[in-house]
């Protein structure tokens, strides 16, 4: 990992944060800030506005505000704009997502209402079931691209901000994979988005005019979108950090609890059975069989990192890994997962696990897409750039090097951010060794 | 920590294993090794067994056995003994307490009759529901004491032993409080020994002669046992390794990895309701509220250490924490813990978790007992003794100093072992910084 | 039965409907009429208000309302009034029980503002965790009986009123068994009103006024109450129906309908669990012993009676029933239950069966209370008085003669009711032999 | 319904059973037989072996065990035989299916052995996960029919049996729709067998042979099958008893369980979602959506005649149902089911019900395949032909007259089972009125 040389930027000046896709995780987010502005609601679940960190000065240990450690951006600060397929602004958007109670969302109305979608860049087959009606139109995807670069320029000119961050929190499109002569170089993919190829996703083009004006891209999505070679060359060449991918906010976000902890006892997983029923517009999408392969992907491959099932064979090779995601509409954005795990102790001996969560979606991936952005603006003003493996915490499925499995033990993500934390402020690192404080 | 100056000390020769109570988890414990020594299952569950370590020399990270990594007694030299209220050799106990299938048990069953248990001392006071018929009687605690100690002589001496660690899986005693002028000073306790005093134990007159004869000594049980200062100056004037307390098994495993993965996300908790039902001897001695006290002080300790309520009040200041165990029959030892947790996120909407664990008590226990013996041992050839704080991992209320409080994060115990295990062979710590391998 | 001969009474004028105890199950009541009145919304889980029922005439089946079927009071014409030991009206004690929104309660705001709770009889030892200060005072209980009769003549004068039913909401009352000589006979019984014997508890006292007015009382919690023999020869003898107790609103509802149906297949029964959370008013009641036993017996009552053990020996002898209750504040009044059930089938093969039901105590109750007072007006109008146990259905003990069991298992309870409609009504039964539809 | 005229022919001499399909169920169904004939297991579950009736003879009601009260035929006279496309014999085939214990198996394994499948009907597009290796070869489907028939004769012969009832307990076929001009009448279907028709089945072969030799046929899957005109026709020139179909033996019966109470109390359903794991070869066949569509249909229909939606639409309309099956090995035969209950009180106040049955398959199914067989050769000699509704009880789908819909409550099912058998022995049929017992 490398930081630049010298001092970390100061975050002075307002902060713009972009969203395609203002939908519910996004109006959760806009109004949750707005609230806790105003000092009307906490914004729990938010490690860059509640956490705290633990560091050894002059022999002695104590405990300090993340916020207070780094210097990160503040809420006040903070500037909103985004695009969508439908026209709602953010106060209309969000009574139609029902996340929030009208209580809350009444108190913050006037804010809300200010905030206008521009029109979202949106190509029909990447998202069958949405039918969306505030759409751009241009001559190729180039055309669509350069109209979101000015999108950007003329958010950042009305609103007085210097920097901002991108976050994709718009729908999961259809299942890709990188192709040659399309994704691979800047050119290639340059050249495809003037021929308007058809392997070019949305996700792309957002992610494409943001690294180009300079800003970090995050991509809340499973989405193959920043994880093509060419966006990645993008993201260097122009020093730009980006990070994803997909929320780790519900089902998965217990997994990555629970399986660390089974595997350091060596208790062994014959098998895991995840079932989902959700009812917002999320679960509409994840209904087209094209749109659940991606998600499917994402979800799936977090167990064999953390069981290491070449290491250990005879506990965790070949369990039964399952997982299934149904549209059930009367639960509304309060998705609920079920995981029934089947594991053998001493001598084999068979046990089971269910665990329900009554979980809420957006509530859950707000706080992470907060976090997120004024880690990436840090990130930026410390030099840092490319794919920020140290924010695997947050992510799904993180983004990793070609030569290594993608870290999903949240314990260890957990260290590996703030020991990150620690490294860019020059403290030493916590190892738990001996009297180490629990961090 | 210290360790002792220059090497440790090989395995050699063979390892005496002393149990006071024959019952589930021990017969189960003794049963397991006989197996996994010919072969006939896998000690899964076993850290000491099965777990692997990643290290770092010339600079290149690789897997290693622990058991290779670390000098440890092999299970092939292990000779168990012990003490037990009832006269029933181990097989006969094995086949009582019905965790193992009749068929396991008959491929070891010559190996099990060959055990049988020493006259026990106890007190009915203390586990007021058994009625022990295979008891040791002496004219004072001293005595008793004095009995014990003979006991193990002999055991040494009969089965050509040198090294013994002493391991409690016996019943749960009622609650109790160090008593000073009885359990402050060896002075006291030696004299209240020799007047019989009643609030002297069972479990501590064992403790006592283990370590007297330079046993080290580990506490399955929530007893107050080796926590009084008397002992801990015993072990420490000879030079003893002692931990407890309470084998982490169940429920509160599970807890101690569930709460650091809501605190990691700073997930607020409003409250958790612990219910469990079980049908084994356990169950019985917990239905009197006496004994159900000691075990209750141990459960509910564990989430104030992970939440830390007063660094975050708005998150985990006065959560409702609610334990509960009822003596249900039909299950058997196949214990079933149910948890409701009550959690609050961004803007305190809230959210539920359920988590039932039908888990079977001794299949848990019985690799804890093993991993414990075999690094108790490893830790006085390390010329380590006193509480063995980086041993924390195993225990559901782990023995701490004044000073702090004790550790109960799973990840952060599991972190520990593994880096003093490190720290041992002299290898550098890991912490998870950039390119660390997961653990 | 008997019914009275010739025709029933039609149902012309006001009914009152008197509440001792103005909490989360009366408010909850009272707002649901008045909102259901106006179409603002449904009564949702009454019989009385949504039921059918199907009959056959001229040899054609049909389904008509229950309500149309026979002659019930009508929504509009009910009169509530009320006592209770704080003096907040009836929407402050709403908002206060949390169970309705704040918006639905405000759409009927000045109608529940209106109605303000007369002083209560209370006595402190019967319910030792509330602390009332809206309270009669009285030389005797003798004259707190009469100051209750003048309640009651009041509220029938200013309200225009002719018939009314009582209906008790208020706590649940420590546990009592029936003695001889206060309780056996109304002489006896009006002697220690006059004596103030402390075994006359609140709610005998107030069902003592309603009958002695001629006015049914039903009883909606375990108290012992109207269960005694005096205030059954004073029921007689007025020629009042009364009935109880305690209505079956939550785990034990699913208990009578998940037992008979594991009867009706002969499954077997090793052990059923049951543990319940709860946060309201009601659960901090019986977080004190003495009330949780009245509650406790009359929750472990049901299974016997559905199960047979004497007839069926060998699947229900036995078997392990606990029920626990646990005061848990943050769920509120959304109690949970979670049930363990181990089962037995095939060869005495074992299952389990696991429930859990999140349910809200005040919206399974309130529209019990309904259904019970429309139909004790109704039965006292056809002449029928004494315990109406064709009503059955609505409580979780319900009373019944010595000389059989209380009828627990809800079909055959649903079945007696509709039946007994039918028959009051001149239509045959239903046998659901051949081609007889479901009901 | 019709019952022969004079009295009811009695159980004298061998009754066969012959079964299509040797696997877990009708292995475990086989061994159980043996074991309670022996005495060495009780056959729990099962309405004819352990079920009483209650009657009233001279005012005097009394319980008496069904098997006294109807003439049926004993275990000790049943022979069984059957067919499979595999050639293990029971004792093997019992083993491979791992549901009882080898304990048990042994103990009548001699029974066991002597029981050898004959070859079976097998077309590999009606099941496309088996791949069978023990089946008949004929020219056309009618030769293979003759076979089947001959094999009958055979079985009758040798084994000195009268009455048989043919039970099909192998696997669920794909889905079809009965087709004009080949299901719909005798002729046809005579004529499509001879032109060996690939939309004849193999359960509709086994169907043919048996109502041909004059013996009822149960359908314990959810396969076409016997629903076609050809074969009802050819039942009722027969005078054969038939009917089905598909074991109601896990969710389902939970469902039917549980949703006549929540009618019973007019508690709203807004969703209810179905979760199934299992891993036998049951559960791999379902893996193919042509069978998963079978059983689907099968599980799918039972709510709606139970909910009466549009009796009650504000109740039932519209209300979200989800059935999911998932092939899951670790399970083998211990088939889980979860179901999750959105439902509606009060208000339309939300509450949620969470179902997890930890079931076994064949040990639920067993009794009910016995219990069907005796009753349909009791309903043989009765006189009573074609399809019997009364024995709804037991179908997850129970066939019906195309004037009303199936039956699926089973407290109504139950009572219509027992007032049959009332009605058969001339003796008053219960209505649960008055004082009229529990059944």
């Amino acid at each position: 990992m490398k930081k630049g040389t010298g001092e970390i930027a100061k975050a002075e000046g307002k902060l713009g944060i972009l969203i395609p896709g203002l939908g519910a995780v996004s109006t959760t987010l806009i109004a949750g800030t707005f609230l806790s502005r105003k000092g009307l609601a906490e914004p729990k679940g938010s490690l860059t506005q509640m956490g705290k960190i633990n560091i050894k000065k002059d022999n002695e240990t104590k405990y300090v505000n993340i916020k207070d450690f780094v210097p990160l951006a503040k809420l006040d600060d903070i500037v909103y704009g985004g695009w969508d397929i439908f026209e709602d602004n953010v106060y209309e958007a969000a009574k139609h997502a029902a996340v929030l109670t009208n209580d809350d969302l009444n108190k913050v109305k006037d804010e809300l209402e200010a905030i206008k979608p521009m029109k979202a860049v949106f190509f029909p087959q990447y998202v069958k079931k949405l039918h969306g009606t505030w759409i751009k139109s241009g001559a190729t995807k180039w055309d669509l691209a350069e109209q979101l670069i000015s999108d950007i320029e003329n958010f950042k000119k009305l609103n007085k901000v210097e920097r901002c961050v991108m976050i994709w929190c718009a729908s999961t499109e259809i299942y890709q994979e990188p192709i040659t002569g399309i994704h691979d170089t800047i050119e290639n993919f340059e050249k495809a988005l003037k021929e308007s190829h058809p392997s070019i996703a949305p996700s792309m083009i957002y992610a494409y005019a943001s690294i180009k004006c300079g800003h970090p891209f995050a991509n809340g999505a499973p989405n193959l979108c920043i994880e093509i070679p060419a966006l990645q060359e993008l993201a260097d060449k122009n020093r730009v950090p980006i990070g994803g991918k997909d929320f780790k906010s519900g089902q998965t976000l217990m997994k990555t609890i629970l399986a660390p902890g089974l595997k350091a006892r060596l208790i062994g997983v014959d098998g895991w059975y995840s079932t989902n029923i959700l009812g917002n517009r999320d679960g509409e999408v994840l209904d087209d069989p094209e749109n659940f392969k991606t998600k499917e992907k994402s979800k799936l491959s977090v167990l064999d990192q953390i069981f290491q099932p070449d290491l250990y064979p005879s506990l965790y090779k070949d369990y039964c890994h399952v997982v299934r995601i149904n549209y059930y509409p009367p639960r509304g954005d309060n998705k609920e997962g079920w995981d029934n795990i089947d594991i053998a102790g001493w001598l084999d001996y068979k046990m089971q696990i269910k665990i329900d969560f009554l979980c809420r979606d957006s509530i859950l991936a707000a706080p992470i897409a907060l976090d997120l952005v004024l880690f990436f603006d840090l990130a930026q003003r410390a030099g840092m750039y490319g794919n920020q493996e140290w924010l695997s915490f947050f992510w799904k499925s993180p983004m990793h090097p070609a030569e290594r499995l993608p870290e999903h033990d949240l314990f260890v993500q957990s260290m590996k951010l703030r020991n990150t934390l620690r490294w860019l402020m020059d403290y030493p690192l916590q190892t738990h060794f001996g009297d180490e404080h629990i961090d």
